[in-house]
């Protein structure tokens, strides 16, 4: 969907609907389910213990940077919410990217990946940042196999997990997204609410969920995820600002990086983005494409402005924060990895470039 | 120790002392007892298992560094062997310090830590990079506290484990060593060898052994960890090159960082070191502290020439590097820490400097 529809039909129409389809349809005004328990798996990347802990270990491992400082975790680091708490990324030789870092947590549940929604899948993603010259230096795919084939247990590793020859890019990926497909946090106090437990949300939550569903919010942060997962199954893209001209504009630099556009070359699809999730959002500060706003409280004041052209009120904007952190879910308990030695010598170039 | 012992007079001592006292000594020629399966605890500073988490958690924080990018386990990725397979390390701005870091398990045993020895225990190391400007780059450790001091879940943790007002950088230093005195790896083949199983070394790392011991490098790789730890339990320094002259001294650039004289002025230190561990040295490439040295038998190799005037055959070198794989231990399991989070907005700056 990258075309505008009034929020108000559009919200109308999905409360409608999902107090029709929704199991828990008797607790008030909650329109969207419970986070599932699993993630979708795609048909030729099953999951098995042995690819997900492979995937844990690359997931961890730095030395799939040119200089063996950025991991997957650098950025996404799964000990906090699934981000790095800046507004945008460091990668190797100091350098930052342009684009704040997104949760990897229930990102198994999107159905595009970044933030322009460029990548269809988290395979796709995976194969990204390694060769992103601002984030890990690769020089390309063929070096990161190199690297990897450099340590001998990832060589046994990949070939029990994918078969002889099984060290390639698109099984790296693979291994990666399977890791990731772990990476959930059910069980929030919305998902308790939503299975029936009145008790799970206090007032002050339930005045914000009421507050998101009369203000429009919703119209774009769909689904389990609250992300813009259409019932088709297709990203959700929106234009932000879509109502461009508010002194946020300029204050938050809302115009400059045009999104999707980069990435489709459309024009239809100047600052367009893909919704972010709100699960953990209360986590993940600083907020926006560019992580310009710094607090959770003007993300949602300067959303309501520019999206919906509202002014909400203090009280407002508080109980939707509240309900927001109603969204902070379990986070998995997990091992360490331990990343395979090489004896003797280090695979990270002395003076990489 | 900082003068230089005559190196036969100190091996022949040091031997004939480890045969007596040994209670292994059957077996011929291994002087250095099992690594003990506790590290020493400081009566200032007893062990509890919230005292260890919390330190674990301070430990993978990189909120600790000015723009939330470096954390005690950058560099000493615990993940690996305790370090980062680089010559030397990365921190906050995409800076680099100029020694190799060194690595964190088993430096519970040590008597003094880093290269030159400057800080007398776990604790006074645990303060020194947060605000090395090249390394985690805070300002003072007021920065430090009042960073950690923004994240409710660490004031009520520092105060469950130091009592009320616990949050200090003292008992920032006091968990971080806690959690470090966890970090061990017993069970090598040479403990096992040591403890009695003759099978635990194989034919090529017992002759390794035996020619450690008559070339001359026990000498200062002292003790259960090979780190040169004294009996009288003093810190063991040694300078290097002990035989200056050789080609790598400018191959290596052996003599421009001066060590330990850089912490004590004192030109009686120039160019001492504190001997490193062989713990885990397999694993820990590159070496020296300058990390010049690119692989473990060049390692080997030039120790020999520069430290004893002597010229080891390329069979011997294999043999010590062999020898050297059967220090590399059991590492521990560990679990993640989930690292508390702030709701609504980051603790790191938008634009640290």
């Amino acid at each position: 969907m990258r075309t505008s529809i009034p929020e108000t039909i559009l919200v109308a129409t999905l409360v409608a609907s999902a107090a029709l389809t929704n199991p828990a349809a008797a607790a008030p005004s909650a329109p969207w389910p419970p986070l599932p328990a699993e993630a979708p798996v795609p048909a030729d990347n099953p999951m098995s213990p042995a690819k997900i802990e492979l995937g844990k270990k690359l997931f961890f491992d730095p030395r799939v940077s040119v200089d063996g400082t950025v991991s997957c975790n650098s950025c996404h680091n799964v000990m906090e919410a699934g981000d790095d708490d800046r507004a945008t990324s460091a990668g190797v030789h100091g350098q930052r990217g342009g684009r704040s870092a997104g949760t990897v947590y229930n990102a198994a549940f999107l159905s595009v990946q970044f933030w322009d929604g460029r990548a269809p899948s988290l395979e796709e993603q995976a194969k990204g940042p390694v060769t992103n010259a601002v984030e890990m230096g690769m020089k390309d795919h063929t070096v990161v196999v190199g690297r990897l084939a450099a340590i001998p247990a990832y060589v046994t590793e990949f070939e029990a997990v994918f078969g002889k020859g099984g060290l390639t890019i698109d099984n790296f990926a693979k291994a990666i997204a399977a890791y990731e497909r772990t990476l959930l946090t059910p069980d929030a106090p919305y998902d308790r609410y939503m299975k029936g437990d009145e008790s799970a949300l206090n007032e002050q939550q339930k005045r914000g969920l009421q507050t998101v569903l009369e203000t429009g919010c919703i119209a774009c942060h769909q689904g389990a995820t609250f992300a813009g997962v259409l019932p088709m199954g297709q990203g959700f893209y929106q234009k932000v600002p879509l109502i461009p001209g508010s002194v946020y504009d300029a204050k938050y630099d809302l115009l400059s990086d045009t999104g999707r556009e980069q990435a489709t070359k459309n024009p239809a699809d100047r600052n367009m983005w893909r919704v972010p999730t709100w699960r953990n959002v209360a986590l993940t500060a600083p907020y926006f494409h560019n992580g310009a706003v710094p607090t959770l409280d003007e993300a949602v004041r300067v959303m309501a402005k520019i999206q919906l052209g509202k002014d909400l009120t203090d009280a407002q904007v508080t109980d939707i924060v509240a309900f927001l952190g109603s969204l902070t879910g379990k986070f998995p308990q997990q091992t360490m990895p331990r990343l395979p030695g090489v004896e003797g010598k280090s695979v990270v170039p002395a003076d990489p470039k």
